[in-house]
């Protein structure tokens, strides 16, 4: 045993407690499983009414059990459930599954049930996983461990499977099955109260075997831990993930039935983080990982096509440029060769195409060429099967090219798997990735791009700003604690953002209308007059802003009629006015767990209408603060559009870091707003903000 | 025979000239084919060479059959074919597929084959499918012709095929077999010489047991012809067809395979404006296809859920809402019943969760709930098969309650198949469409409500405007064609605009320097002053362009410097300056065979960045310029935003329509470009117009 999970992913016996001898009953179906996957050790059933259960004897209790369990199984309800966990550790069972439901997903009762079996298994070193749970499979075949209730018998290979709700869990392990594909463990942890995804994600990382993980979350107890940890194993292995309650509908769904956190646009965003790659197909994700598990990596998104029909390459075309990837041209040392070995009707530029009477040989050259042409990363190739061609020596050549070369293939292969098996047979034995259609290979493809990007990204370096005041904004963020408020004033508020060197319109907090003139006088003309007040938020509806205001007379007869119609103990804020040129919007929004969630955009239409934002969780580092600038559609506006002179990026990407930075070292502020600063080619400014706790 | 193609897909007998006794060969596998599909008639092989072929007595000639032949394959090279469908003629032969390769696709010398081919085959009244194609396949049983060199035979079913690339159309055929799905009729054209794609779709249309087309076509010889009789099809019943060269890469290799027209854009406007159903992928086609060819429409975009696993329906309730579908809560009655009915730890909410352990009656009662809530028009179910549940009983219930209700249902199936077996030919037998993943399902329910809306939507009524002047458009295109000139002049643009009642800014051409003083102050300051020239296209490139000039000081140096700058020559577009409000662009591009591509959007970043656009093909009617108007991005700006007071949309679309009709008139027009329009809350007025011959 080298890691503290090994008992329960590879154990050399495992007890099931509550077994049964009723057909169809979980503590049967277990039993059956274990059996019919052939575990390489005993199976003990557990149940003081029967003496034996699908021919093996039966143990009134487990300390009753001859030799050492590694695993036991708990089905029977929660009530008798501490105990049974109080009797595994004095037995040494060194991880247990707790299948029964009926805890905390129950409320507070089964909360107390759960608790109290956690806090027992702890005091003898158990692990757990669940309660609420499948449990896990090892296919490895020294091992055969089948302890789970579900049905689908999985092929040894090297996929690995964690979810959190067993059936997305199932619907992928059966997929993979369908699919021919193999896999390696398989892990379901209900309500996760001790064992985590994140534990899970760690061991199957440190697994040789598995080359590719698949996550399925809903939620995540310590997202932090979840980012550092799957940081770790995404630098070696792909992790891929479906992204659920991508939908406020749908998020709604997964909390009325976990009772944790939710939101896709956190997930969506610790995913991101860890360098996880997201998909909302459950489908396109498994055709990924079935490439990712078999494939080398490609090193860009250059692409070279093998097709021997038609129709088919042209959707493999639009799809594979649709998700960005290029199509260069053949070289013409390539065309000169081609031209050699090539059938006349063939169509010698990429894609190209063999044509359907294309045998062997022609398959041979087209692979030998387009894999030592060295504008091509991958080879995307359509296959389908005629019946006047030697099918099973083509599939010889390609699997003898493909493994020769150093480039992934991916397949469209268009056949009946029946009646062509021994072709099929021959791709598979080749780990040569094949799918149905060419949407699904070039998707597929797509999926090692993507996973190439990420593991040849910059690292985003988290700058630490030394220039900034922290004591300035813990002493301003205590006071209106202290004080039960939960919004800052607008002096409160530019005073923390100039504490973190964040520029701002330059700006005074006054209380007469002499004291507004003065401000005004001093901070130069144009300038705006707000009425800065606790009580206040929606300070344009009550005419408490004044905008563009040219001279002190002016400025004048603004403050005493605000002081008029608001009252007398409205203080002014007195601002600079700048004029519109590009606007901007940062925010940062904290979200339980995992720090702050930074936005940006462009101002007005773009993020209210076209809701063309970027996000990215705290720390922001300088690489991401940069992506979140170039990956909002409007970006041709701020590198500067039709003679417009754009803004000063740099400037924006550090705004974006400072507020990270302020967000990571003040959690208690719950959202801050900059909307808008104003942008020009040298200088942005917040002209507006407001911050909330 | 009661339909000219009757004899292509129901033949009562087939012959196979250039039949061949060597295996693997086209004339082999064809006639092997048709044996073991189990032809209803007699082949007969010709082959002057051999007495028999598969046991078939094989003859010299068409001429030396002994019985009527309705239908000819000839696999023989292209050189010979004139000659054998010659032969055919003298037979009295009905059809023939030239399943033979090397014809108009090879260039000039295949052409002439394909014409003579053609020619002859008229003089006999023969239908040619083909050349370069694959043939046809009827699985009717008392027909079974398997007239194809293809490999899947399909089982009797109500999907029907056509697909110009053979490759794709064995693809689709393919995954129907895969998914247990049958199928009533497929057809690959190839060149299409003769029967047409929009033939075999009116064929379809026609055929009682079809329920559902499919098709892939990359180009079409007559757009109209095809968008008028899909239409009369899609008003009885769904046509899905995948969108091929969606990308400029994929339309170049489209291009380059087909030799057609092609162009994204085009067929996807085609396929909207004739009601069909477009994908982007053959996987959501084929599983829509399912849906569409056992369910009922669905009234409605409502669903109700029934799950028995909590996970997958969180990504079925993301995948619907993304789609646009909506989730609405049970009523008080349901809620009261479900709590009598349900086990204690059902979810009895939208979606419904029966929970694992529910059995055949709570299956009957979710489903007679669902069913019977008007606030539902359909049903999605996920049905994972417990092993301790006795699934086939819930399965008879599910098949059940949906024959009695009228509401279609679709079913997530998480299940082995092979173990689960009965379940699975229950829910078969009972039509219910089943589907391996929660997305795949609710996208499938997606298309059934897609085809509601296509059936239901308001007829868009094409106005004819008799306001019109279309002498004066004729005459100024007629001189400009006869100059050999391609691009109009500004004067003639506006001209042609006002000929059509479409609105702009008030405008004079002139020639001297006094004329500009005159006009300007005829039509009132500010004013615009451009050069008017055919030689000058970017105008403001060679400063040729003066914007919002007060007065008529102003108005004589800037005529004046234009006139030292760009020579005497010129003539002055005089242009009343309107201020920035919001502009669109509205634009006409001629597409050959289809008219002219209508585009709309807004001005500036959004048409340029965002490509924030909507087209239509002309002619442009009512309904579909309101569609315009409401599906770009940016629509809320249109209907007026923060405050801003919106645009008079029954002019916008007013516009669109006299634009189109302008359009349709004059053929000519290759591009107009309305660049931009000023749009204010009443009045919308072109300020810059640009035609090209």
């Amino acid at each position: 045993m080298n890691d503290h999970l090994d008992a329960l992913f590879k154990p050399r016996s495992v007890a099931l407690i509550g077994a049964s001898a009723k057909e169809l009953s979980i503590g049967n179906v277990i039993v059956k499983n274990l059996l019919h996957y052939q575990f390489r050790g005993p199976v003990f059933p557990i149940n003081p009414k029967v003496d034996e259960i699908r021919g093996l004897k039966a143990y009134p209790s487990v300390l009753d059990v001859p030799g050492e369990i590694d695993l036991a199984h708990i089905v029977i309800p929660p009530p008798f459930v501490p105990e049974e966990v109080e009797n595994c550790g004095k037995k040494g069972i060194k991880a247990i599954i707790i299948n029964t439901a009926g805890f905390k997903e129950m409320g507070a009762e089964g909360q107390a049930l759960e608790d109290d079996s956690l806090a027992r298994a702890r005091k003898y070193g158990i692990r757990i996983v669940g309660p609420n749970c499948q449990g896990i499979i090892n296919s490895d075949p020294t091992i055969n461990a089948y302890c789970n209730f579900t049905f689908t018998y999985p092929d040894p290979g090297h996929i690995s499977v964690v979810a959190q709700s067993g059936g997305v869990g199932a619907v992928i392990m059966q997929a993979f099955f369908d699919m021919g594909i193999g896999q390696r463990m398989y892990a379901s942890n209900g309500n996760g109260s001790d064992v985590s995804i994140t534990e899970i994600v760690s061991y199957y990382g440190k697994d040789d075997e598995t080359r590719a993980i698949v996550l399925y979350a809903e939620s995540l107890n310590d997202p932090l831990e979840f980012i550092r940890v799957a940081k770790e194993v995404t630098a070696r292995k792909p992790i891929l993930a479906i992204t659920a309650g991508r939908t406020d509908k749908g998020a709604e769904a997964s909390r009325s039935h976990i009772g944790g956190l939710a939101g896709s646009i956190s997930m969506d965003l610790i995913y991101k983080k860890a360098g996880i790659l997201n998909f909302s197909s459950q489908d396109d994700l498994c055709q990924a990982a079935v490439a990712l598990s078999s494939q080398p990596i490609p090193k860009g998104n250059k692409v070279g096509i093998i097709t021997n029909t038609g129709g088919p390459s042209v959707i493999a075309i639009d799809e594979l440029v649709s998700c960005g990837l290029e199509i260069p041209p053949l070289s013409d040392r390539a065309k000169t060769i081609l031209k050699e070995t090539m059938f006349e009707s063939a169509s010698i530029h990429n894609p190209l195409d063999v044509v359907a009477t294309a045998g062997p040989a022609q398959f041979k050259s087209a692979f030998e060429v387009m894999l030592s042409e060295p504008q091509f990363d991958s080879i995307y190739l359509n296959f389908v099967t005629p019946p006047f061609v030697d099918c099973e020596s083509v599939a010889r050549e390609i699997v003898a090219a493909a493994k020769a070369g150093t480039k992934p293939v991916v397949c469209n292969y268009m056949t009946d798997k029946q009646k062509w098996s021994g072709t099929s047979a021959i791709l598979k034995e080749g780990e040569i990735p094949c799918f149905d259609f060419a949407e699904t290979a070039a998707r597929a493809l797509h999926s090692l791009v993507r996973y190439h990007g990420i593991r040849s990204a910059k690292e985003s370096i988290v700058k630490t700003f030394d220039d900034i005041d922290r004591e300035a904004v813990r002493s301003i963020l205590e006071k209106a604690l202290s004080r039960g408020r939960e919004v800052l004033t607008a002096g409160e508020v530019y005073a923390i953002l100039e504490a973190y060197r964040i520029p701002v319109a330059p700006w005074a907090v006054v209380h007469t209308v002499d004291q507004v003139c003065d401000a005004a006088n001093r901070i130069g003309f144009p300038v705006v007059i707000k009425a800065d007040s606790e009580q206040i938020i929606h300070k344009s509806d009550v005419g408490g802003v004044a905008v563009n205001i040219p001279d002190v007379q002016k400025a004048e007869t603004v403050a005493e009629t605000m002081k008029k119609n608001l009252g007398d103990g409205i203080h002014f804020l007195v601002q600079k006015f700048l004029p519109k040129e590009q606007e901007l919007i940062i925010g940062a929004k904290a979200s339980v767990g995992v720090g702050h969630i930074i936005m940006f955009g462009l101002g007005g239409i773009f993020v209210e209408i076209l809701k063309d934002v970027a996000f990215c969780l705290t720390p922001v580092g300088d690489t991401e603060s940069m992506e979140m600038i170039t990956s909002v559609k409007a970006a041709p506006l701020i590198e500067g559009f039709r003679g417009g002179k754009g803004i000063n990026k740099a400037k924006a990407m550090e705004i974006i870091q400072r507020i990270s930075m302020l967000g990571t070292d003040f959690p208690a502020i719950k959202e801050l707003d900059l909307n808008p600063l104003v942008a020009y080619e040298d200088e942005i400014s917040v002209v507006d903000a407001r911050i909330i706790l």
